[in-house]
C-alpha cells in the first residue's frame, strides 16, 4: 500500500469523528443532538430535493452536493461553533484554519486543494454554488427547530431579527420558499419560541 | 405553496428518521451505534476520497454520490436488516418495496423515478456505478469493525467465509485495496474477532 493511500484511509478513519461532533440542533424525535455527519447528509439530500426551486443561475448541483459533504469536516478538530455563540465566533476562523491545515494534510495535494476550496467557498458564500449550499444549510436546522418546539431558539434566547438574518440566504437562493419560511417565523414568534424583543 | 413543494418538504422531514435508524456498526469511539444518515454520509465521502483507485471503467462519481445519499432511504420505514440476519433477510425485499412505495410517493414522479432507480440499481449491484457504490458500502463498516475490536463480527459470530463473501465487491471495484483488506481479515482472525471454523 502506498503512503498516499494509507493517508487517505487515515483521513477516512478521522472522518468518523464527524459522528461525534454534536450540533445545537436536536433530532426531530428529540432523542439526542444531531451529529455533523447527519447534518451534512441531510443538507446534501435537501439540495437534491429542492434544486428545481433554486433561484440562482449557474448552480452546479453535483458540486453543491460535494460541498455539503465536506463543508463541516474542519469541525472534527475545531468543534461546532453555534451561530449564536458570540465568544466562540471570535476565534472560529483561526481555529478552523488550523483544523483544515491538519486534516487536509492527510490528502494528496490535488484532492486537498479541491476540498479546501469547496469549504472556503462555502464559508465565503459568494458564488452561486455556495449561495445555494448556504440556503439548505440554514433551512435544515430551521425546520428541525420548528418540529422540536423551538429547541435551539429557546435555549439561546434567539430574537426574530437573529432568525431573519440567519435565514436570509434562503430568500436569496430559494425565493419560492420564502413565504413559507416567513409564515413559520411568525408562528414560532406567536408560540413564544422566538422572542420579538 | 404548491402541493408538490409541500410533499417534498414532508419527504425531507421524514428523512430526519434516517438519524434514528441504527445500524449494527458502532462508532469508532464506541459511544453508540451508527445511524443510517451517518453511514450514508461516510460512504459518499469514501466514494469521493478513493475514486482514483476505482478499477471499473465508466463509473460516474457524481451519480455514485447521489446513490450513496439515497441508497438506504427505504430503511426509514423498513428498518435496517443486518447482512448476517438470515430471518430478517427472508422478507427484506417485500418490506423495502412497500417502504419505497410509501416514501417515494411523496416526491414528484420524475424525482421519485430517478431516486427509486438509484436505489434499485444499488441493490442489484450490476452496473459500474452500483459496483463502486457497493465497494464503499462494504468497506466502511468493515473498517469500523476493525477499529472497534470486531464488534459486529463477534456479536453475530461471523466466519471468515462470511467476511470474504461480504467484502467481494471491494475486490471487484477497488482492487488495489484488496491486499490491505485481506491483511486486515487475517489480523482479525488471529485476534479471534472473526472465527475460522
Amino acid at each position: 500500500m502506498t503512503a498516499k493511500l494509507k493517508n487517505q484511509l487515515h483521513f477516512l478513519a478521522e472522518a468518523d469523528k464527524m459522528k461525534t461532533v454534536y450540533r445545537q440542533t436536536i433530532l426531530a424525535d428529540k432523542s439526542r443532538h444531531e451529529s455533523d455527519a447527519e447534518h451534512s447528509w441531510h443538507i446534501a439530500l435537501m439540495a437534491m430535493t429542492l434544486f428545481e426551486y433554486c433561484g440562482i443561475e449557474g448552480v452546479d448541483l453535483d458540486r453543491v452536493i460535494k460541498m455539503a459533504i465536506v463543508h463541516d469536516l474542519v469541525e472534527i478538530y475545531a468543534g461546532d461553533t453555534p451561530a449564536f455563540d458570540v465568544k466562540g465566533n471570535e476565534d472560529k476562523e483561526a481555529r478552523e484554519k488550523d483544523a483544515a491545515d491538519k486534516l487536509f494534510a492527510l490528502l494528496p495535494s490535488e484532492q486537498a486543494t479541491e476540498w479546501r476550496r469547496l469549504w472556503e467557498e462555502f464559508d465565503a458564500m459568494n458564488t452561486p454554488d455556495a449561495k445555494y449550499a448556504a440556503a439548505v444549510d440554514r433551512l435544515q436546522p430551521f425546520l428541525n427547530n420548528c418540529v422540536t418546539d423551538g429547541h435551539t431558539w429557546i435555549k439561546h434566547g434567539v430574537s426574530v431579527d437573529d432568525v431573519y438574518r440567519r435565514m436570509a440566504p434562503v430568500n436569496v437562493a430559494l425565493p419560492s420558499l420564502w413565504e413559507f419560511v416567513e409564515d413559520l417565523i411568525r408562528v414560532n414568534c406567536e408560540k413564544g419560541y422566538i422572542h420579538e424583543g
